[in-house]
């Protein structure tokens, strides 16, 4: 059950709405959001009747959620939502493209994948510049300097720009120059993280963890619509699997599935899904065809210099075709690109 | 190493050869083959000189593999591989598609199964008469009661059959109603069947397993044409993961993969892929987006009534409204259906 | 529901019972056992009335099992099953340890693993004569002759033998020869070949398949009492996850499961379960320590030169030094070796 | 290639080799441990040659390094690794015991679990004050109060704390309170928290990511250790696999792959390791078996009423009797407890 508040609603009537929940014996969770409050019940093994709080001062409404996700659940909001990133969405009637290297690497490399992306029609730029890497060896990113690199490709392109957050700590920094922030998967359950991103209003991608259920990803997604940031796009990138000719497994079938149960826009990730160059455009051409909102794809100028995920990069050319193949799909099914 | 006969060379001419390698130190694997033999060569740890072999009175070629599994490499044949199951082909620019029940229940059922299947343009009737199933308990098939009822439905509406066997001392009986012999998932690595099925000359299906990787895949595709069935057509139906809100985790990757490495071609089943009825239709197209061959997709007059797989069966209504979204997806890829 | 009738009962009366469960609109499945005839109930939602069926002439229980496996559960018989093999046992104090090579090659070979494995303390003998490999240009066993090299040594060393049979059709070969028939882990689901070694009177060890559930595991098992052969021991060997550096993951903790779930001997492969030889040892003693029964590990005499398994097989001198821990962790748990 | 400076080198002779390494075109990755500077090479496809840099002023000596792994491998450092928690020591002849509830709860819990860990043999207490759950709307944990707690209970019996931290902003807060850090499954690449506690001098226990391979659980450690923090226990807690009926899957092979590859101690959590009270007695027989040093177990006073984990936590009684249990396992292995 979650009762959501009045916009108007004062303290003292959320405060009665809480004692009346541990009154009952159960446990109230205050989710103080920008425009409302929301309080989830929990302990309660059956089905709390929702006219004992609907006639209380400031209550709206009380929703019987059967899942554990609430805020994102479509049975909570069964309208699909499109998010907003400064003026391009995700999430409509038009697929999002989001295209860059694995790594901000120079300013000639990003400016390159960004007139690149342009030009085949991506709205977003992807590229990192705080970079998880299972190594402490290996590159870690550019960092600010990445960043900076990105807010200059931006000027130039008006892409959108996407790029990673690791840690609470740098969550402001990679907000000032980032027009949306992305969880990897390594920190798709680093709850102190989805907390800070959750109490930002920066549209967020949440990418599913290599082995995180499809219920797992929708209570991380919960955390982050839990602190007020309801601007969240779900990203299937492939889970971890006993195959090993394939870097990731992607999971197609999972996109279906988030698609029904949550109303959040879900992307596809063919470069990690699969982990090989060949294979990148056919499955983007699958995860528009399963229905996804959106692809979010690595290029690289040079994909056999690049500091990171170089056999899984498209050449520029490639992703060229790959608009080209994608559009078909897309057409056949009725979206734009 | 494989040494590749000519169709006229004696059996004296193929034993030097085998004499040959075993001089060498190595191990011959005669191959024999419906046209010519083909000698495999195992136990050498670097190359193996070609010129010793093909300066030999018999010999056509000597081609060296790289991969373990051979006859079904596209090492050793790049072009791509046409199945013709009896008229209907499985490989080239048109779509193969296979409906039916899960299981034949009746001749009701699979009369009113082919002749919606027919009618929305599959070419293949799908019904299994010999059911693997987990317990002893449940409905194991007509067996050859409904071998009879698919050739009935052959008869009227002209589709070729496929079904499955499930053991060697089998084979014989489903050959003779059979287009096309399926080997299920549960039998992949039943090496004593695929050898059976490889001894007859019925085009097959093989199953990928629940959990084999590509390779083990392509390994029992060997099997059978190490017996000299060349007639194999792989089927992608999803893999176990740790994932439990869907039956299985659909691997379109693979499909790439194994179109990159083999020349058998391969096909899709959206049904064990996902188990979940509402996501059948969407995974049919993302099998075709992604570069398939065909489908092979379980329907149902009355879904809420099948003896099994009930839940991941299409009403014949969905199945036709597949076929219109999958034709949008082939015609978008310039395939035919 | 399971009808169990007394051993006295006519075939009327065991016709009259499962006319009654048809009368109900249930289905009725007679497993003929070779004491006395059980009549399971499927088809049920909800519980079968016991009375309805305990007043009926022939009837000696009706017992409500809530589990899909029945006669293997230990709601059907809570008292553990110990398994007698022509004189050795498998299920109680004394705990069964199975040595041998992977694959019978040669007299020498098994007579020098069959004498270790005998003055070690082992009381069966293992060793395949009909391999399954996931390569048909692998070596695939001696067949017969590997039955009679392995009868061989039992005449000397009186170990029991251990071995796998690969189809129904060679069932009757193989039983000839083996004290036990082994099904392995590739055929855990080859239906048809449980039905056969169910119908022998033959003990059967049955290896957990390698992406099995422990349910799937004991269905497989049911199938085989289903058809009145009891004496079934059930093998954990490691089942296959994400992880590269092992060959399998070695389940123990579906050992405890196991035990608690059904009153079968579980017997613990600790050579398959990591298939590194320096890791065999320390498995073995936790295989004991967690609870098994018993165990089966592949030795040799020189594994560098073995046919199969070599990387993952003790020496002789290893396999007196496993005895030798284990029988320190037997002694502390109150078990003999 | 590891450079390993001598302790007293100065940072112009650490410049120095820095500088060399990249004049050779590799790139150079300063380690500043506590004793003494490391400096790791990478960037080089082939072997570095050891002498260019062994006969440089400052270098103690170069170490080729074949593992992706190197402070942690056992490569570097033949000998095993005993980490000393304020005196409780991890690694050595003596098996650690860390026992005590998932959350702490009040008082009144942690007292009891304490007492009973204390006089059952225990040397460590285990307790989450910020606990990482997959709900945003379950129990989190007292926070600060709980570390309080956790103090509180050290001073009465003197075990060390060992308890959980979630984000670099708390490591400190954390630090101030443990003897020891410990970093969750869910965290286990979480690298910018890695880095901070390496950062710190409290030894840390690093948990095995749910879906992590043993060479990332070492890359994990490295991190750790190449922020000269070298006091590091690795703790395997179950993987996840396709199997429903157990939490995880204990894998109890990976144990004796991390001991032969690295250094570091490692422990065995097997409540984690399968969710189910009946079967943690077994498992931690079992991890002592394999060669564990440790175990980590969740107990409470009253697991039915337990906040979290309560399926899988043992009564006092029931760990007084795996007490009991795995001493004598660890004597028949010359091992105290």
């Amino acid at each position: 059950m979650l009762i959501v508040m009045l916009k108007e609603a004062t303290t003292e009537q959320v405060q009665a709405v809480s004692d009346k929940i541990r009154e009952l014996g159960f446990t109230p969770h205050t989710i103080p959001g920008s425009e409302r409050t929301a309080i989830g019940i929990t302990g309660n093994q059956g089905p709390v009747p929702a006219d004992l709080f609907e006639l209380m001062p400031g209550v709206a409404q009380a929703i019987p959620v059967s899942q554990p996700f609430k805020l994102v659940s479509s049975e909570v909001k069964p309208e699909r939502t499109v998010v907003n990133v400064n003026g391009a969405t995700i999430g409509g009637e038009r697929l999002a493209v989001m295209a860059g290297p694995c790594s901000v690497e120079s300013e000639a490399q990003i400016l390159a994948c960004a007139r690149a992306a342009r030009q085949s029609g991506a709205q977003f730029l992807r590229g990192g510049a705080f970079k998880p890497r299972t190594s402490p060896y290996d590159f870690q990113g550019l960092k600010e300097e990445g960043l900076k690199l990105l807010a200059l490709a931006r000027e130039e392109t008006g892409l959108k720009v996407v790029t990673e957050v690791m840690s609470p700590g740098s969550v402001e920094l990679v907000a000032r120059y980032a027009d949306m922030l992305q969880i990897g998967a390594r920190n798709m359950q680093n709850f102190t993280l989805l907390e800070a991103v959750g109490e930002t209003r920066r549209p967020v991608l949440l990418k599913r963890g290599m082995s995180a259920t499809i219920k797992e990803l929708l209570m991380s997604a919960e955390y982050i619509a839990s602190r007020g940031n309801y601007d969240i796009v779900l990203c299937e990138r492939g889970i971890r699997t006993f195959e090993p000719m394939t870097r990731n497994t992607l999971d197609l079938g999972a996109v279906t599935v988030l698609r029904q149960l949550s109303h959040l826009p879900v992307i596809v990730d063919p470069s990690h899904g699969i982990g090989l160059r060949y294979g990148v455009i056919p499955l983007a051409r699958a995860g528009v065809a399963v229905g996804a909102d959106g692809l979010i794809v690595e290029i690289h100028p040079e994909p056999e210099r690049a500091l990171s995920d170089g056999p899984q990069s498209l050449t520029l050319a490639m992703f060229e075709e790959m608009m080209r193949e994608v559009r078909r799909i897309a057409d056949a099914l009725g979206r734009l690109i």
